[in-house]
């Protein structure tokens, strides 16, 4: 257990934001704790619930004195937080961010004027088709994983710290480039994502009510805020339209073999995806 | 509860004829239960279990003298089976089977010469990615829905005698047509498996191992055994087809929607498919 940080500071308050100021206030990862958020009600409930210390609605203020800055927002607001809060941190003062996209947030912290401050892009791999403050829990990253994204220019120091902070909120670390995070999520989180609002928007409102659980876990993820997730989308376009023309492609292929009857091939196909699927637990 | 059946013969011991056994054991649902098994060693088991009474590897056998009869193979075999049942079946008795797809094997019931016995097409929506009797359990069918498929020949006392015994072990019960069945299964059973199936093949190796809770949810039914889901596809090809295309045509678009950068129309659609998810709980 590192040294306790003497003030974390948490830009935003819904389930990732809050569920940070909850494990760190639970863990004792930090002496204070400030919160920097929109809704009044909500900066007043996590006061109250004794999860920050203080609160305010400016983020220079709010970041200023800080010894870690963590950025809890939508991933497409995330590259303009860090170009706000850059010049307000102080020396030796950390930046971080929640975002499921990395590329973007990762490029504007490297296009800001070098500073007395270090930016690591983190990724904790813990959403949840629930989303806001009151869904937050000190548990969230509990053995979960935390992806970190360093370039040739992130400090080892820097990398150091950011790796202690997660670990101490419960979550197993892992590094890799933003473009690699990028490709990989589009595969395992945002094609999923985008698949599930498929498979229910395709189904006929005759056939819901049939679903047993197969289709409820398959489509489990189709109850998360649209928003948030076209959001997600449009920062990592690219990726996601390179992964969905592969499934699309894929899919094009097997319906071919269905309308063939070619049942072997098929067979030979759904084989392969299970056995890789057996190998995830 | 109604009397217990004099004798229950299930056809098959997998995973879902074995819970058969299990569950109509357990509850005491027929005081002789005959299994019709291919492998020895199952039989052996089950018969030392006391799940079973009698064994044997001839069908006609097996079914002569049995109240109620459960054909528990894969979707293909099952129209075959029916009809090598039909003539052993003696006055009064019952045909049901346990089939993923409906219309083929109803088809071939109502293609026998009529006779003293009546068959009902069921489908207990209690699968599971194990197979085998010793995934098994006499709990399989509780609290889960079993469709059953009657049509304008089904006598409507053997309907009732069949909806009585799914409800003995634990099952709610569900009627609707054959061809209904199978468009419905095909839209929230049998696409939800090829999607995770192509998930799982979409995604690069080095993806996998950033896989989180969304996507191991998402894709749990791509660990299936893929002979029994590519024989439910043969059987049920013209509904999969027209269910697959819909969803390939939803994703076109919302690929053309990221690649314009046209994100409200986006949010709206996954807006619409999110607002039915939750309505399913």
């Amino acid at each position: 257990m590192p040294p306790a940080l003497s003030r974390l500071t948490v830009v935003g308050l819904g389930l990732l934001g809050g569920s940070v100021a909850r494990a760190a206030r639970a863990r004792g990862v930090a002496r204070e704790i400030v919160a920097v958020g929109r809704t009044p009600a909500t900066l007043a409930r996590a006061r109250a619930a004794g999860v920050v210390d203080t609160t305010t609605h400016d983020l220079a203020t709010g970041v200023r004195g800080a010894e870690l800055v963590v950025l809890c927002a939508p991933a497409g607001a995330l590259p303009g937080l860090v170009r706000a809060a850059w010049p307000h941190l102080g020396a030796g003062a950390l930046l971080t961010d929640v975002g499921s996209v990395k590329a973007p947030v990762v490029a504007a912290a490297e296009a800001c004027p070098a500073g007395p401050a270090a930016f690591v892009g983190s990724h904790p791999m813990a959403g949840s088709e629930r989303s806001g403050f009151d869904a937050a829990g000190a548990d969230l990253f509990e053995g979960r994983l935390t992806l970190l994204t360093p370039t040739e220019r992130t400090p080892g120091g820097a990398l150091a710290r950011v790796t202690a902070f997660w670990e101490a909120l419960g979550s197993q670390v892992r590094l890799l480039t933003p473009e690699a995070h990028d490709r990989g999520v589009a595969a395992i989180s945002h094609l999923p994502h985008l698949a599930a609002y498929g498979l229910v928007a395709a189904a006929d409102a005759e056939a819901l009510p049939l679903a047993a659980a197969g289709f409820q876990d398959t489509t489990r993820i189709a109850a998360s805020p649209e928003a948030l997730w076209t959001d997600i989308f449009r920062e990592n376009r690219d990726a996601l339209l390179a992964v969905l023309a592969r499934y699309r492609g894929l899919l094009a292929h097997w319906e071919d073999l269905i309308r063939n009857g070619e049942w072997e091939a098929l067979e030979a196909g759904l084989a392969r995806a299970r056995e890789r699927r057996e190998k995830l637990g």
